[in-house]
């Protein structure tokens, strides 16, 4: 009965213009800029004032709709996490710095630290990755699937208007143990696939490569070993930048040939289905190359069960996905928005590090690990935008039942009722005014999406009864007392 | 059928000795001091490994049986927050630091500072009170009931085997705006108790007192006004501490005189019942004090809404009860536990602080607040020694299907099965590896508490059936293919 208004914050997947869907993200941009600029002015004129009332850059708070929403996207990731059989674990927001270091490359230079105070240098955590290797390398865990939704740092300069924060969620599911060859990888596939579609973000593809592979092209275009990571770095890149940028990067930076850039050019273009391995395979230059066929062999493997798994159509080989952690060893992939939300960015990505959990070893032991992470906070960005252009109210409390009077001080009559309707375990509150016309707190249920109110009046009272209204409807009933439990648990 | 091995988390309350738990207590604590000392020996013999593998000091992982325990009682927790009507908000972990400077008097020392990196001055969130006092400034809202589960950071020394530690979950219920008196406070009172009483920790008490008593008190003692703040401070640490610590604390550090300290004596060694209100009332020399007077008045009006809400053989009025937190303005609270678990501390607690968010706004203009944090890192311990003390096993993932084979290279049947079963929404995994002896896949059912295992082998495949085997009785029946879905939908 309440659809109507109130519905669920999850829609059916709807077309949406490409463009305006962009220039409505330019917009948002500029108006967050001039905010911004606003503020600052603002403070400026306000001598009085001391402080700036804001939260630390790159962060944000998020309001009871956002909040429900968001629960709401989670508690769906979560059911897919589940049906996989994931348990959950969770790990302290900071870290001893020295577990962090040397895991993420470039990228190390984002990590926030604490201030060191007596002894311990702390940063907060850069991912959920790199704790979850710690924390199987101290508990000397050999095997273990998992799950692991919280907030992660990183003190870049992030586009706040395009989803991207210092503070944000990420929500893993990792495989780690001894197992066969790509078999915990395609189920990885799989999970990206099945949370994706429950979500409703519209139509996406998982891009698959290797860094076997990856490695392979390397060596063939002449990169030396010592600047494979810094070559994957900046080939990672290609999602936002044009070739022509990257490779100047890759010459002017990294100080690679000419030739060898345009070399991996040739390579790093190419995408496709099952067809481009085969064809990789009559590369007789790079098949000279051990890693470059064993990675080929392992997308092969991964393709046949992703076809098992029926996510065929969901996946593509892209030679320009490299994926720039540092701690990759095999299959890396990445999901991407390819309807009419395109420009979002990637939405899940992750691989197999199988050396991680051994840098944590004294005796170097690891466990072969997969996993992926999904993006939530794009997620968010793109269903919230959907409600916006929709207008579709989100409840954000459950009140089942508002407990109303009709004149003044009958507020603990309404106390004594709604003690009743607790005890009962059913969801209730009523005004923290005593006072309060009966039209206010009327619209105050139609407002929130309430759908029922117990109205209490002199004239219930003296016949033990209460009225009971159904707030759409605006259809009342009267109900005794001792009936009322019974009644309300009926319309609920 | 498997009551019998996986019990619920939640157990009845039940009887222990309340000297056993304490040794108990007491044991925990020196194994954890051995253990430390061991691993620091150790870590001086072991040259060759530099890397010190473990949390931050105060800090801990979570695995799977701690956060399953964890999950079920902040969902019973969040299902009372909402049978109240509460919505929820989220904030940053952490702030611009001085959003957190002056609230917490001499607490502040204990707040966890990040390094400068670029501008802001930031610092972890010391609780989530302020943080929410500063939402509400910054958006203007008047009001608002909402509540919010996060970690906050304390850089105490705290003793980790008692359950406190420097990083920890807040529950935090609060009611924001201009209402009449006691109303919400009441309400505040009653969530504490019925929260409580969902978990099963045990009988407990409601310590309240009011702020403006307090000062009434300390006028009539002859504290000056200036050292209000500090006399509280040391009051609060009568939970803990005799009186005549207290009271050493009072004349030597806090410089006052003898016969004021014994004067405050008489008064903070009273608790009792609506009976103590009429006494003091009779108090001819406290009654010369406003503050007083309002005090024991909003404490009767509590009394009686308490009683409406039927919580008062919960509640105990105790004047030594002071909460440390300057922020506090009127009613406070505090739930501790009084049956076999005393000893953990409080577990709940509260008050009103109407000033605090004005501190926040430019004109001063504040939005009046109250609201309860619930303990939940001592809750969790308690119940955690429960369930370990009854050896009960807890499940940690939901798998209902188990997909098993009977002979060598059925993995891609395997595969196929859990196809269908995930795109039916049932929850269910194989092993990994393809090759796996039989025994070992049952075997793993029964060690995880998996209810149903699908086996496949050579003969069910020719006659297109499955065999289906209930993990507990052992009974197993073979299922058409077609029907398989159905059959586990039937027996789930």
């Amino acid at each position: 009965m309440l659809c109507s208004m109130w519905t669920n914050v999850f829609l059916p997947a709807r077309k949406y213009c490409h463009a305006s869907m962009l220039s409505r993200l330019k917009i948002a941009e500029e108006v967050t800029k001039l905010s911004e600029l606003k503020a600052q002015l603002g403070n400026k004129n306000e001598v009085s004032s001391k402080l700036i009332l804001k939260t630390p850059k790159g962060t944000r708070d998020y309001g009871p709709e956002q909040m429900a929403l968001r629960l709401a996207v989670l508690d769906k990731i979560i059911t897919v996490f589940k049906r996989h059989g994931a348990e959950t674990i969770d790990t302290p927001v900071f870290e001893l710095k020295e577990v962090l270091t040397e895991k993420y490359g470039e990228d190390s230079k984002l990590i926030y630290d604490l201030k060191d105070q007596g002894g311990e240098i702390l940063a907060l955590r850069y991912d959920l990755t790199v704790p979850f290797a710690r924390y199987l390398a101290m508990r000397k865990i050999s095997s273990i699937k998992r799950y692991h939704i919280a907030k992660v740092y990183r003190r870049d300069n992030p586009s706040t208007t395009r989803g991207r924060y210092r503070e944000f969620y990420q929500c893993d599911f990792d495989i780690a143990g001894q197992y066969d060859p790509m078999i915990p990888d395609a189920e990885c596939i799989r999970v990206i696939s099945e949370a994706l579609q429950c979500l409703n973000v519209g139509p996406f593809t998982i891009k698959l490569n290797h860094r076997s592979l990856l490695d392979g092209i390397f060596t063939t275009c002449g990169v030396p070993n010592d600047k494979f990571h810094a070559v994957c770095s900046s080939i990672d890149k290609l999602d936002k930048n044009s070739w022509s940028e990257v490779k100047r990067e890759i010459v002017e930076e990294k100080g690679l040939s000419e030739s060898s850039a345009d070399k991996i050019g040739t390579y790093v273009s190419q995408s496709g289905g099952i067809e481009l391995i085969y064809e990789l395979k009559k590369d007789n230059e790079l098949m000279k190359h051990e890693s470059a066929v064993n990675g080929l062999e392992s997308i092969e493997l991964l393709f046949k069960y992703c076809n098992i798994f029926q996510v065929t159509d969901k996946i593509i080989f892209d030679l320009s996905l490299a994926r720039g952690l540092d701690y990759y060893t095999g299959i890396i992939f990445e999901a991407i928005l390819t309807g009419d939300e395109v420009g979002v960015g990637s939405v899940a990505g992750g691989g197999r590090y199988d050396n991680l959990v051994g840098m944590f070893d004294s005796k170097k032991k690891s466990i072969p690990c997969v996993g992926l992470s999904l993006g939530v906070e794009r997620i968010f960005n793109v269903l919230e935008m959907k409600l916006n252009h929709e207008s579709v109210k989100t409840r954000t409390n459950e009140v089942e039942v508002f407990v109303a009077t009709a004149q003044k001080n009958l507020y603990e009559e309404r106390m004594k009722i709604l003690t009743l309707l607790w005890d009962a375990g059913v969801k209730a509150e009523h005004s923290y005014k005593k006072n309060i016309k009966l039209l206010a707190q009327l619209h105050h249920c139609e407002e929130s999406g309430i759908p029922l109110v117990i109205i209490i009046g002199e004239g219930e009272l003296a016949k033990g009864e209460v009225t009971l209204r159904d707030v759409v409807s605006r259809v009342e009933v009267s109900i005794p007392r001792a009936h009322l439990i019974d009644e309300i648990r009926k319309r609920l």
